[in-house]
């Protein structure tokens, strides 16, 4: 109860200081919001409203499941199909329910499409709809970027259960049990839910030498070989009570000079994004130097350094060299560094860590490498 | 080559009578969009931009990946990095490759967010950028709901792949192979890939009788028992290039009175739907037939009765009891029902089948059924 009713109290806080009167979120297919679960336990499709006088409604389409999910939080339980699953019928609903006071600011979802941004507005007339890139879905995010106690220990757990999960790969890749993409990803998706995971975070990408130029194969993992000659890549993560780890290995045998040096430079990137990365260190600064130490070496990076992990696979904090990015690290951001370098000829490398920004410094939490076998 | 040239025609010709010189379609996180896929044979993200002046460019962000998958469409390949992955500052330099004039109308897709959608208007003063939840994007997907031959082909032989698969199960849970819900869930992501499919169309639902009273079980599988006393509920789908199968088998074992009863209503609800489909139907008819089936026995079905499959595992034709409901039932067309009732006590039972619209009835697809064992 303590955990939801503290996290929920920093958005009342928030919509007082903003003049909000009512948030509304929603966690549906195509529009995916892990604030939901994050405020109230439940993991399900849902609209959670929250509002200025310190209440919130769940609405969930499957009452019976967030009967189990959100017993903790301190909500009103209301089932969507009572709306027939129609949003603007439900926020009118809880708009009454919560005594939203005519003329007031009810703040939607960011991701709101246009054309659904103006249908709520011409049915909502008795309120003043608003829907911002930087309002509370973000803020939310924002307050999620920087993990609590509880979140960094589960988080640790993961790292321990994935970590197990590398030595197991490595073993059975040396061993020669492991001969093919499809016996890694199964191996993951077995032992991961042995060790209580609820899943994978993401679809195992696993992909042999032949496919690994792809930033993410396609299929995400076949009965192709896998650790044989030239460069495999193992992206994966589990998920555990809600929380992801996300980590890359790639297993090197047999490699030509020049892919030897994709490799090299790849594992240089990575010691030295992490030797940077610290309280107060801007998120671009540390993406630029990694980029530059690839440019002199005439290479490029396709994709970003890095990204926060949590609830979902892929959230704030943003480790990329953009001079938009006003991310700076504090102490409790769990992110990857992930540099990559990927060449249709020669396949692809990548090395993938999670790791947790301290009050003193850094702390890698997984422990994914280059395996040369 | 035909077929894509084929499927981007009809684009053209919309796009003519409707006064657009540039549709713009997006496929990235958060925004999944298949109408690429189709169009252009690209699975991955990217932008695509089709210009009246029949021209069409793919902007991927891996485009080693683009070389391989679309090397088939009439499509100009770019790499998206060059624009820094910036949509703005893409949408600029394709209008201008495609020679688009000043102040002629841009679509951008209908689920782009509000905030995103102001951006683009404030950026791209030069065109007219309009935004709709009838556009460009909904007719590319109504297009999709009537399948041409070739993907009724590659669905019919998914539907023998899920068939095997079915019986395959039914054998294992039989002979006491499959025990817990983590072996129903394994064998079919073997089972498909060993078949040649991409994979699983979604995440497999293995739901034994303690959690089957969930419409959409969460944790998706576990290591708890499944096919033992009680009503056990296994979804779960395949894909083959790209086309997607979505069933649902229930096992029943050892079923109380009142488990009987919910099994036997849901499976005539499925025969009392599979009858009434067929060319020129309302789809709102079979839906609110069934959900009068469920009324007379004072059960309500939480979820809609079904819904289209093909590169979605749901996309249209809508097969829902509401009254803006305007699907109507045309050859061709491929789609699921899928009757189910939920109850905390009693467990869930679902079946789920898909079935084609053909010129003089119907052809169901798949085998699923409930299994007493």
């Amino acid at each position: 109860m303590e955990i939801y009713s503290a996290r929920l109290a920093k958005v009342w806080d928030w919509m007082t200081e903003e003049g909000i009167s009512l948030v509304v979120l929603e966690d549906t297919e195509g529009r995916r919001d892990q604030n939901i679960r994050w405020l109230t336990g439940h993991p399900g499709d849902a609209l959670l409203f929250i509002s200025q006088n310190r209440k919130a409604i769940l609405m969930a389409w499957d009452v019976n499941l967030a009967m189990q999910y959100a017993s903790n939080a301190p909500i009103l339980l209301v089932a969507y199909n009572d709306f027939d699953r129609q949003p603007c019928k439900a926020i009118a609903a809880a708009a009454q329910m919560l005594e939203i006071p005519a003329g007031a600011k009810i703040e939607i979802p960011s991701v709101m499409p246009y054309p659904a941004f103006l249908d709520y507005v011409g049915k909502l007339t008795n309120y003043d709809i608003i829907c911002r890139e930087r309002g509370a879905c973000a803020q939310i995010k924002k307050f999620r970027a920087v993990k609590d106690e509880e979140e960094i220990a589960v988080t640790r757990k993961a790292a321990g259960i994935t970590n197990e999960l590398i030595d197991l790969l490595e073993k059975n890749v040396r061993s020669g049990k492991i001969k093919t993409e499809a016996d890694a990803a199964l191996l993951i998706e077995v032992e991961a839910r042995k060790r209580g995971c609820e899943g994978t975070s993401f679809e195992t990408l696993a992909a042999g030498p032949k496919r690994s130029f792809a930033i993410h194969a396609f299929p995400n993992w076949t009965y192709s070989a896998f650790g044989v000659d030239g460069l495999s890549i193992l992206d994966f993560g589990v998920r555990l009570n809600g929380y992801s780890t996300d980590v890359t290995l790639t297993f090197a045998r047999g490699l030509t000079p020049k892919q030897e040096k994709l490799a090299a430079l790849v594992e240089k990137a990575a010691k030295l994004a992490i030797s940077m990365a610290r309280n107060g260190t801007r998120a671009k600064d540390i993406a630029a130097a990694v980029d530059a130490h690839f440019a002199k070496a005439k290479k490029q990076m396709p994709h970003s350094l890095g990204h926060g992990v949590g609830l979902q696979e892929h959230e704030y904090p943003i480790i990329r060299n953009h001079s938009d990015n006003e991310w700076v690290m504090e102490p409790g951001m769990i992110f990857t560094i992930e540099p990559g370098l990927y060449d249709p000829l020669l396949g692809g490398c990548r090395l993938e860590n999670d790791i947790l920004i301290t009050e003193t410094g850094t702390e890698v939490l997984t422990a994914s490498r280059i395996i040369h076998l």
